[in-house]
């Protein structure tokens, strides 16, 4: 199998989990947060800084690389790692997510989905054949299946029928995927918000033996308390020695809570978004440093932040950058968001191992709320 | 005085020397190319990657900085260098070029300009008193007087004119200056193309004994020849132990014929400019990245260039980005560019110090016009 799992420490409280998850392009630390590259770049990032915060993985998009410069140049570059120079693990998704987001005028059928492109409007069609076949171009570590990520909310008819030609779709996956040596393909557990369907959906999928499943369908617009409840309940049927990996979560508190429910990997654009309108993730609260407020706060974005960005840089000079639409600012901004997820990630996992996991989370929780509270007014 | 300067070596065949600009942030290797920075960044560029590319100064614009963040903002800052953390030699220009470029209904009277931003349409006031205040609050190394540079063509009284303007505002400038032992006042000689007025204010200028001076009202849109007589006219007035300064030229035969010329030191746009175009300076002429034709081209920028970029990504890559928007893209070509002109002045300055100028003029010379020419299609 192209990836392997070593549980390291298993928190006795909680499901919080560390571990080491092994790929061809090196090891992982789980639990991981993934900066999202989407068109071959975390945007704003070179593959140096994303390796000075501790990247250790990136996701990339297939359906953004199939558009955009296409699979086959990615192919003729010699796959995604040489094309971008990253030596280090890729997850690529499906494209199923923005198929059913982006893609105009799409048309279902069991045979896959037919989009046209939201950047010209050209006709395309997706199959689970297809994306196995763009994914193992891209060559990325590990490739999703295709899957319906349907909207919330939807009834339970809707979310039967979907999460059964989901776990179709993915028989179609592993039967088409060329190299599964060296890429390792994970299955996709869906259902929505239906209990019963998620364990349908487990149960359908996790009989398949893959080397790693995702929850996924969630995130999508139902409240947190929502997404924890199917993650409760859900997480529970997955294997312990298979990562786990919950799409599209990337706020502070969110990745606590999937850490605590045992999820080991995690990815979102949240960070490289709000950065692009002028929001620093802090350990105090989002921090908006275009407002007039930090004109002439010559402190830095995040008082605890030892990065890069936050031991050189204050935010009157940001916030300066990001008034101007300079570019260095959105850069600034975008380092530090990401360095501040994955360090946040790397002492969740310390606490794991040092078996103070519980506590950190009760402290951390706290201050993510009282953070939330206050809205950093008092910087 | 806040600056000194060092001649190391004079080539004997032409006006080409290399020296030292000894100044309050570090000494400065001449001849040197300043990279632009005109809103107290180099546009994409952190103040560590113009270090690991070789930028000993850079310049910024006293008229954009003024309008935006404002100078005293910058001053409450701890100044420039404090305020975009670069802790290298800095000039900044006088604003004077862009109040007759970018401001709006100007009116020029001898007291100074009024004009209004190109921002908001709001009303200002630039003299030389106010003109030295945002510069002794700014806190750069080198100021420049405030001057008028006319436009191209110019009537021979127009030029007239406004030359012996520009020396009595650089009385004022000298009377309303400071820090005249932290930050060098370098004066600026005008005349337009006529070279009667270029001696009558070189003469006038040249009087005051400032620590350095600069060449004005050139590359305003005159063809390179008439460039290069004004300089070869004018340079052998100056004096021999202090910097000379061409303002506002960047592309590398122009940077070649005003070192061969007697000239130190250069700034300009242009290499960040066209990197924003998606076209890099190569060796070997433009590379307009952007083009179809480099699509599935995986060779770097420059072949020639042993710059972080050309070692690491590839003009399909970058290409690539420059399509989709990525601010990488940008970021990448600016990096090069900019590396491209150091790195050339660099070797200018090694061929005069090792007595081999003029031979590497000439090749030098030979190879741009072929790579004009070729417009690098072979590639
Ligand atoms: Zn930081
Ligand atoms: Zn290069």
């Amino acid at each position: 199998m192209a990836v392997k799992y070593t549980l390291l420490k298993q928190c006795p409280d909680t499901g919080a989990r560390a571990g080491i998850l092994h790929t061809p392009h090196g090891d992982i630390e789980t639990p991981i947060f993934m900066p999202v590259g989407t068109l071959a770049t975390v945007k704003t990032m070179e593959p140096k800084d994303l390796k000075e915060i501790g990247a250790q993985i990136i996701l990339s998009n297939t359906y953004h690389l199939y558009l955009r410069p296409g699979h086959q140049l990615v192919e003729k570059a010699g796959g995604l790692h040489k094309f971008m120079n990253w030596d280090r693990p890729i997850l690529t998704d499906s494209g199923g997510f923005q198929v059913f987001s982006l893609g105009d005028l799409r048309k279902i059928s069991e045979e896959g989905v037919e989009f046209r492109s939201h950047l010209d409007g050209s006709k395309h069609f997706f199959t689970p054949e297809k994306v196995m076949e763009i994914q193992n171009a891209l060559g990325s570590d590990i490739i999703m299946a295709f899957d319906e990520c349907i909207p919330y909310p939807a009834t339970y008819e809707y979310a039967k029928n979907s999460l059964e030609r989901t776990t179709r779709w993915l028989k179609r996956c592993i039967a088409a995927h060329k190299n599964p040596h060296s890429q390792a393909l994970f299955g996709i557990i869906q259902g929505g918000m239906y209990l019963d369907l998620r364990t349908q959906s487990a149960e359908e999928i996790l009989a398949l033996d893959l080397p790693g499943y995702a929850v996924g369908g969630l995130s999508v617009g139902e409240p947190k308390e929502e997404m924890y409840k199917v993650l409760e309940h859900t997480v529970p049927m997955m294997p312990k020695d298979k990562p786990r990996y919950l799409m599209g979560v990337g706020s502070d508190d969110a990745l606590l809570e999937g850490v605590y429910r045992g999820i080991d990997m995690f990815d979102c654009v949240l960070p490289t978004r709000i950065a692009r309108n002028g929001t620093a993730m802090t350990s105090h609260g989002r921090v908006v440093v275009r407002n007039a407020a930090y004109s002439e706060d010559f402190t830095p974005l995040d008082h605890n932040c030892d990065c890069y960005v936050c031991q050189n840089f204050t935010r009157a000079y940001i916030r300066h950058l990001v008034k101007c639409n300079e570019i260095l600012g959105l850069k600034l901004i975008s380092y530090h968001n990401l360095y501040y997820l994955l360090d946040f990630m790397r002492k969740i996992r310390q606490s794991i191992l040092d078996g103070t996991f519980p506590q950190y989370y009760k402290e951390k929780i706290k201050l993510i709320n009282e953070g939330r509270e206050k809205q950093c007014k008092d910087y």
